[in-house]
């Protein structure tokens, strides 16, 4: 049971992992099980996640990512990638609620009909969209990751055509972040400073 | 006491809201107190929110949100909006570690330096930024909202260029998503079909 106010006063980007805690597929998956909870516009799930455990994998990955310890010493390290066309998988995503009759045909169509209206054509929508969907995942899993006691630190340091290439995403494909995940080591750092709420926030 | 696997598993996309219920501004501070935990590449903070509460500015916001009425029948509708040159206001965001001995001066200038590297003159990373930020602030603004007992409901669907008019963003300013947050009215969807694990997640 860990609190969901105290897990997001709580979490903080962490620089320093245990090189010596490895996490097993399965609790590699409980992550990924809870980070399929997020929403994307449409339901479109526009997202998908590289978990990167392998020694050699992670080596690789670290060469492509200004050479960060962290990326090799933390546990997993996950590569959110976001899909600009995902909304062309729609169809097929929301089938199963039109075999199981929780829509109708005119909803189904009416569903997909205004996602391709927005989406069709409009590049910088679609680009935008694997970048929305993917941080929200991302935002998911390391909220997920901390209430399941581990750390995370988010990274957008990396050269992204190149982890395109070596770890095999498509064309439409976009690497939207590297989180690492794992147990703490000694000497991280408390939350860095915030802005007030008056500078984050205005009402009307 | 909300345990944080059941508010991600327990958080779904609302559309019905009570349109007699009203947030405080007590109330409304306290979610975006919580999300000004989210991380953000360099702690650049680059995203604010417009809390849209009062019944004038909602039925503005919903004219350019296609009529959505969520938008006006929650208690607030949030703007969330990113700076795409948000990086330009790292040195005053992180002045006061160096004012507390938090940083050396050395460390200072090379954490402005290194993100200053990075983004100058680079657009499309400048833009990404905005979209990451905000919507990285925009799940964390859900899970809050959904601790605290409310519903909530993301929306990407209205004019983004009216909304950055009416409601004043400067034009580096992207509205990155709408968020509707409330007290749940009857016949909200359960959560909408998932993909499978497999389909989510390949371990390397």
């Amino acid at each position: 049971m860990s609190d969901t106010l105290a897990t997001i006063q709580g979490r903080t980007s962490a620089n320093n992992f245990d090189p010596t805690h490895h996490m097993s597929e399965a609790q590699i998956q409980e992550l990924v099980e809870l980070t399929l909870n997020t929403p994307t516009s449409f339901n479109m799930q526009n997202w998908r996640l590289i978990a990167v455990s392998s020694a050699q994998q992670k080596a690789n990955l670290r060469k492509l990512a200004f050479n960060q310890a962290k990326v090799s010493e933390a546990a997993v390290t996950f590569i959110v990638v976001g899909d600009s066309m995902g909304y062309q998988q729609l169809p097929t995503l929301i089938k199963p609620m039109l075999d199981a009759g929780a829509l109708d045909q005119a909803a189904y169509d009416g569903w997909i009909g205004m996602c391709n209206g927005m989406y069709n054509g409009n590049a910088q929508l679609q680009r935008d969209e694997a970048i929305r969907s993917g941080s929200l995942a991302a935002m998911t899993l390391m909220y997920a990751a901390q209430a399941k006691g581990y750390v995370s630190g988010a990274m957008i340091g990396f050269d992204g055509a190149a982890v395109a290439k070596e770890f095999g995403l498509n064309e439409h494909e976009v690497p939207v972040m590297l989180i690492a995940v794992g147990n703490a080591a000694p000497g991280n750092w408390p939350r860095k400073v915030r802005r007030s709420l008056a500078q984050a926030v205005k009402t009307v």
